[in-house]
């Protein structure tokens, strides 16, 4: 069994811990937390061993009735891979600490490539992180961009790609973040810096990308564009796509048009938390133009495509697969993850 | 095992038929969609046998993959009793085919007191609706202020009710209504048609009620103000809500001050759909005034509070249960309902 | 004098009458309503004589202290041209009625091209409606979509087109429409039907739009990428846009990255209902590819742009001006309109 | 004529600057801006003298082609009164400033009471800052609450106030701050602060409130219950509202039900930046209970109403008016503000 820690308990980290308590090769020893809040409860529910960065605040645990089991230096004793789901940009001063506890570490897309070196995306380049100490997942976005494209490059060739992405304006639980109404250019020069950090992962694909920001919660949506090399149909594209295990399909028939009717339907599901681990094509939006341009809209879940990732990410590093065809088999397995 | 249909597999006749399906004494013998929407799959994969209004319709089911088991009428001849969660005011119109088929019914809180001539609430009036053939379940709003005015009003007597209601512009799951950016009166004239609705359930509580809608999916929130007859404390009432089957109570100590993060929070713990079939009172804001006013926050949402009710209104009306109690336990131990 | 009559004194038709009025060679005969609702009394305030479709409801008007001038045929007598900007679809039953009159119609873009024959942009095509009787001036989309595809193509040849339009739910005054919270695709299809509308006004543009529908009301936003068949510079193109007299350009040390902020900037200005007739591209967005591409963002007021086009609309089709340059230096001074 | 500065050109201050400019006794000598936002535009464009709080930043405004007039300093040695509308919490730190220039101050309602000793409402206590150095004009939800509680006390009596105030969660002009899609209790304690905030300016009104947030941008919406000591009718307390000259009336033959269409008449009314000056009681919303019980809703322009307050104090800080009446009616004509 890998022991696995998260540091970070929160929107991704919560969702990567129950996925690979989820995987039969897998355990989680410990999670962190820096407050008492909501989420501090529901880990003790589930039963994970619950650390805090400052022990000094054990105080306020203990008054909220919440059992603290020790500092993060006490969850990095018990682990191999440690999961760092902190806040973007506070994954990096935690390297030191890993680097002391002699543990491997996944950061997220928050990060810079360079915290780790290899950015990972287990559809891409599973064989670059096998054995590796350091990794970062790239983040929700580019983990969309990069499950596409792949697929198209090496079904067809990708001479270019040109993708909006329409983000959310905040996670459905936060209350801080705006905007309330307004459409946000984020950054607004263009490119994005979508494109760049595809190419951590995908480094020969040309691409430009522009994003915004709009009030909502539910998902990010992508209007991609990509220049194909050789010539395509739509159901072409659409047989590859349903062969995909992390692309899924929004059937025309169901009426779904909208991430609102999406996350519904998931909810419907029964997903845990609703939780979309997938990307999402919308099938009557998939078309390809005169000149062999594949045009498509996909919904990105935020909180949820990158669970999966991290998971996968954890064998490649354990050498616990050798494929990743095998780790994701595994994944999804365990999680009940059928694409849509 | 009592035999239930569902007329209107929507967002409340969905989930009534999940939670119908939990109990140990009923099952489901039919739910009917008018349309091969998203959630007409979700019946074919619960098991759920799917029944059309219009059979002449049945070639687009066909064409969409799912599985048709006949028309309503044929739903009808399988049931003893009918949960009718069509759209406001369509329920109406289904009664002389309910009684045509000589099937008890229950209508929602959008059909008017004298369709059935029973309001229901299960904490407040259950005997009312033991053994009849034909009740209404008050609508989310409503069910809200029955369980929390009865609980005062037993303890306490309650002498007057000044209750704001903030409701969701939209289901989450919803594209076309708004509002996308006001506060919107509804109505604008006081008092609001909350307080006599309240008044079907219970007569002599003097109330008067104000709502408006503001641009949110996930809940409503109630500001209620209620003169007691007799003196009260804070820790009092706390403790009357803890004990209360329907009623839970959001911690200080979680930090949750939103809707938003309440969702959250059944979201981790693993609530189907996310949802909160109980009322949700905020601790840190029940206060008791120099007069006796007792005045708190409570947090509704409106997908799934009246859920647990049409339940327990499926057991009055078969006598399955002969009290209020016994019926309650049952529904909440089905569901693994212990109240926050 | 070229007299004017608003029939439909909504959204559209209330701005088009104030800049109507504001004309030398212009003067406003009549406004239409069907309701005493509040741009009823604006009406009424505005000195503009107020006609109803049904003059049977012209109690309802007294009741409410508001004056009425008589019905819309009576409206019709009066004028030379009628701008019809009643909601979309309804404008084409009205086409007899002006026809039995015997007056100049201009139609919105909620009609269809064929009501008219001819679809306008005075920065594209003025000279088709010089002395025409029928008139239809397109979309607020269509419009922005208009004046940046013909200057690029003007200077350097435009050989395609690819436009995502991120549209309002809602206009700010609007109360029912959504989505809360969600982003729509509308259409789900692609390409939407933009595209083939600018080919209303140029038809020998080669492009390819997606537009979707997020939760917000001040404005629309484009996002564009035109290969262009001669080399461009961002300077170039800058320098073509500064001179358009109906294209502003959004200064990045303004430190504005929003529509929220775009308005704010308006209202600040004193712009009538902080209009913005103007396209508004965001200077730090434009960008030029090593292939010659193109991009850019451009926020378009959805309320405002086709506002100006309709007055220009108005003097072709009563020869006032000879040329779109004439009529646009007259109508943007009227109106003080510089662009930003 | 009363010079007069104003520190913090932002959302309230540029409104204030407009207003004093147009008071025939009075004049703007500076605003002061910290960075060249589109703000510092409107300022150069307006004529004001544009002072920075940090001079070694005036490159930053010259590269963005921005005239400096000096620093902070330099325009509080022109003034006789400083109108400080910093952000909330930071007006503390200007007062040692204000002292050394020897210049009379108003804070806003961001600052605490202590910070002048005064609160000023102009309808309920003009005459306590008659000559005073330091004022505070209280926030926009307690000017709201003090207009209409001190006339309902002084015609009626008033024995105790229940009220809750469902704010926005931000301005229009904001693109950082949320919520998106949640109801947020703040305080999620009850009483709120703006109890005692009211109790400032009216210290001996009994009075209970409670706050929430929720996502839009236009207004904040207050539901009010009073108890009157003396009977009171709707039509008396209409007579009342009517005459008042900073409280307006919401027709019912208008239609209008929701701040959204509220904003939208002011614009159409042709209000500077759609500025609603007066609080907005919906006249359909007005209603006397058995017990002489008033209840109503009033819309409040968060970031107009303590614009005219503001002018007021001036006035009575400097002794240009001997009476609130006497200031009321020349700040009103100035602005041409007849309430709706």
């Amino acid at each position: 069994m890998i022991k696995v820690a998260i540091n970070g308990y929160g929107t991704i980290g919560k969702r990567v811990a129950d996925a690979v308590a989820a995987q039969p090769d897998m355990e989680i020893v410990g999670v962190s937390k820096t407050r008492p809040s909501g989420e501090a409860y529901i880990a003790n529910e589930r039963g994970y061993p619950l650390y805090i960065a400052d022990i000094t605040k054990k105080g306020a645990f203990d008054e909220a009735g919440i059992a603290v089991a020790g500092d993060v230096e006490g969850m990095l004793r018990q682990c191999d891979v440690v999961v760092d789901a902190t806040p973007g940009g506070v994954g990096k001063a935690n390297k030191a600490l890993y680097e002391l506890y002699n543990v491997k570490a996944i950061w997220q897309g928050g990060e810079k490539h360079e915290i780790a070196g290899i950015s990972f995306n287990s559809s891409c380049n599973y064989q670059d992180a096998y054995g590796a100490d350091f990794v970062r997942v790239v983040s929700c976005n580019t983990t969309g961009l990069c499950r596409i494209i792949k697929l198209a490059d090496e079904a067809y060739g990708v001479k270019s790609v040109f993708a909006t992405m329409v983000r959310r304006g905040s996670d459905p639980g936060g209350i801080k973040k705006g905007p309330v109404d307004a459409i946000v250019l984020n950054p607004v020069s263009i490119p994005s810096h979508h494109g760049p950090d595809l190419n951590t992962v995908l480094p020969s694909i040309d691409i430009v990308t522009t994003a915004m920001i709009v009030p909502t919660t539910f998902m990010h949506m992508h209007v991609i564009r990509m220049e194909l090399a050789q010539e395509a149909t739509r159901e072409g594209v659409l047989d590859l796509i349903r062969k995909h295990p992390r692309i899924g399909i929004v059937k025309g028939s169901t009426g779904i048009t909208s991430t609102a009717e999406l996350r519904e339907l998931a909810s419907d599901m029964g997903r845990p938390r609703g939780d979309l681990w997938e990307s999402c094509v919308f099938e009557d939006s998939v078309a390809v133009g005169k000149n062999n341009e594949l045009y498509l809209f996909q919904a990105i879940h935020q909180e949820a495509d990158v669970v999966v990732e991290n998971v996968d990410a954890i064998r490649a590093m354990m050498k616990a697969a050798d494929s990743a065809e095998e780790s994701i088999r595994m994944t999804n397995e365990a999680l009940g993850l059928k694409a849509i």
